[in-house]
């Protein structure tokens, strides 16, 4: 007789974006003229950059043909590609990582999920609240005993290090953050490093969004701290840096200092976790990953990334002169608004969509700490981001 | 302190596929004029067939525009590419699948694999021997126990159901089978859905070479069989069915009947892994498969399959005309050979170089009953197949 998971037992459903989407659907039927702007997903809206496009279509002709068709690649990526992440992303930040540190993926989501097949169902894991719901519902499937870390206003967003009576063994940061859109900054991340070295705790870090940075003092890689190689796994994506949302790929860097206490190199475990349960990402995917990192790609994914971030600091803008209080949007393309008047989040996302036909995404559905909070984001269009702004004065905060 | 998932020590380290390719590059620089044919590796070496690549360079090109481009879509893949499969795959043979029963994956490797995050490490799994490694080291990673159930020439390389003294939860079966190319026949078939029905078995269902299935009384799915909704998963490749090997593409099947004794429906907790731990195939890898089922492209599909398939029967020819026992071959693009003289795995590997410059790849690197034996791939051209039978009858076995 096979037995289930039975942790599985312990997820609650996340009807969050189902339920968001009805609610609209139910007020679009209500309302049949109402313009409604929707800035409650986290897709990007922009295409695909020209540059990985061309590479892409090169890639596909290349399957064409016996002499360049490319069968089974390394599970960990393409050396072209490998390159690319280590010249760009890490040696011009002054940062060395080796060949055999990056691994390619199709996707952080899958990265953060499966990183867990390496680690103890025995260790206590620490996750900000709120947070992106992945890190919670992994490790709920493993049966992992979880401390949560509430992120709000009275610490800037910043989880504060956990009391000597409750040491987690493993910690999620995701800086910028999302939902709050708030970034740590150098000696904010220097102190989680020295606290997880001093304290063997595993830092998770996933940072997705290092592309939407301006503060020069939030660094953009765990591992412009120092001692981050011995403590730190990176996670990181193209979906929201280049529009990859569709086309799916990441990497993941595990650091050869990475040890367990008894000297088992997390980076060892991880290749062979990749080779046993993942035959590596798409290579015409890769090939537009690598063509991102050309003159031409380069510019072309700064343009795309300056039009959210001018997006993000337009809505910032317009939000604040419309007397909300919000933070982030800055390093980073979420704006995170506090609910006016002791509304719940879901009472202000109500009443955004009612009065100003702007959608966005209730603060709790990102966890409890999430309560009286709103997320708006800045993936749309710079017009729809200007009237979302002239809109948001209709509320007539006082 | 973080601590590793201790399982993970239980890993044998294989070296096979490193060993033969070390093994015929020392050849190759003692004997520099020797042309050795490569006949060991599982990749594809036709090229990808023309309407997979027009679609994807399509569907690139639609990733430029913004009123085109395709951002995130449903984890478990578009419902153009889901709609095909049911029509195609399952509707064709009288069998009635819907659409949320289908998960579109980045492959058959990773679905294998991380289907056991919704079972229990108490399950016992049975797994035939020899062996693709990941149903085994899968297992092992997660610390299930388990048996082994050899397949060898004297119960026609099919697994014995087990003794009632070692009833297992879990069975992986994988018919056609890699790497002895031997297939189930529809009573063999039906046998195990009985057994596993009558004892609450859950088969996970490998059928990733069906398309090269000749036999009239071989099941292409094992929803063929009456009651296999009950007690099986499905998985299903692109890769050697239609050259996907670096494309990447697969999917499986999850019927609604297959619930737990205590009633939960494993579709319900597939459903939730994959809306946790993956993000979806790519867009364009999914138009690319949705491709394959138009006109031009299941003839061009068809081709590819004959071309193998042909040379599969010419080996199979020349593998027994060169006095050498075989089997596979027929449903299957592998020929399973039985190493003469008493000679082990290895012994045969290097005559086979040696003699005829024909890399193969040792049965014991699959497991201990492939001892003795050695695998050939059709995946080759013609010329080189032909080529290859020819020097078989220079070994000289009486």
């Amino acid at each position: 007789m096979f037995k289930i998971n039975d942790n599985f037992r312990n997820l609650t459903e996340s009807y969050l974006f189902s339920q968001v989407g009805r609610l609209i659907a139910e007020y679009k039927q209500a309302h049949p003229d109402a313009d409604i702007i929707r800035m409650g997903i986290g897709d990007v809206t922009l295409p695909l950059c020209d540059a990985a496009v061309q590479a892409l279509i090169q890639a596909s002709r290349e399957q064409a043909k016996p002499e360049t068709f490319v069968g089974y690649g390394p599970e960990q990526g393409h050396s072209f590609l490998i390159d690319c992440i280590i010249e760009h992303d890490y040696l011009s930040r002054g940062i060395a990582i080796e060949r055999d540190e990056v691994f390619v993926s199709d996707g952080a989501k899958s990265d953060i999920g499966n990183i867990g097949d390496l680690l103890s169902v025995d260790n206590i894991v620490a996750i900000t609240d709120p947070v992106y719901p992945v890190y919670l519902d992994t490790n709920i499937m493993a049966g992992r005993p979880i401390i949560l870390l509430p992120c709000v206003a009275e610490n800037d967003f910043a989880p504060s290090l956990p009391s000597e009576s409750e040491t987690p063994d493993v910690i999620y940061l995701c800086y910028p953050n999302n939902p709050t859109g708030v970034s740590l900054t150098r000696s904010q991340l220097t102190e989680w490093v020295e606290y997880a070295r001093k304290n063997g705790l595993l830092i998770l870090f996933d940072s997705a969004y290092e592309a939407y940075i301006s503060h020069p003092d939030v660094p953009h890689s765990i591992y412009e701290i120092e001692g981050a190689r011995e403590c730190a796994i990176e996670f990181r994506s193209f979906s929201k840096t280049a529009g990859f949302t569709g086309l799916r790929c990441g990497y993941t860097v595990v650091p050869k200092e990475l040890v367990s206490t008894d000297g088992v190199m997390l980076n060892k475990l991880w290749r062979r976790r990749q080779c046993t349960k993942f035959n590596g990402a798409s290579y015409v995917v890769q090939r537009a990953a690598a063509a991102l990192y050309t003159p031409e790609g380069r510019r072309q994914v700064r343009e795309s990334i300056e039009y959210y971030k001018t997006n993000a600091a337009t809505l910032l803008k317009g939000v604040r002169e419309a007397g909300l209080i919000a933070y982030g949007g800055v390093d980073s393309p979420y704006v995170w608004i506090k609910a006016p008047d002791g509304m719940t989040s879901w009472d202000f996302f109500n009443t955004l969509l009612d009065r100003c036909h702007i959608a966005g995404t209730p603060g709790v559905g990102f966890g409890e700490a999430g309560e009286g909070y709103l997320r708006l984001t800045a993936f749309n269009t710079i017009e729809n981001t200007i009237e979302a702004s002239r809109r948001l004065k209709l509320l007539n905060i006082k």
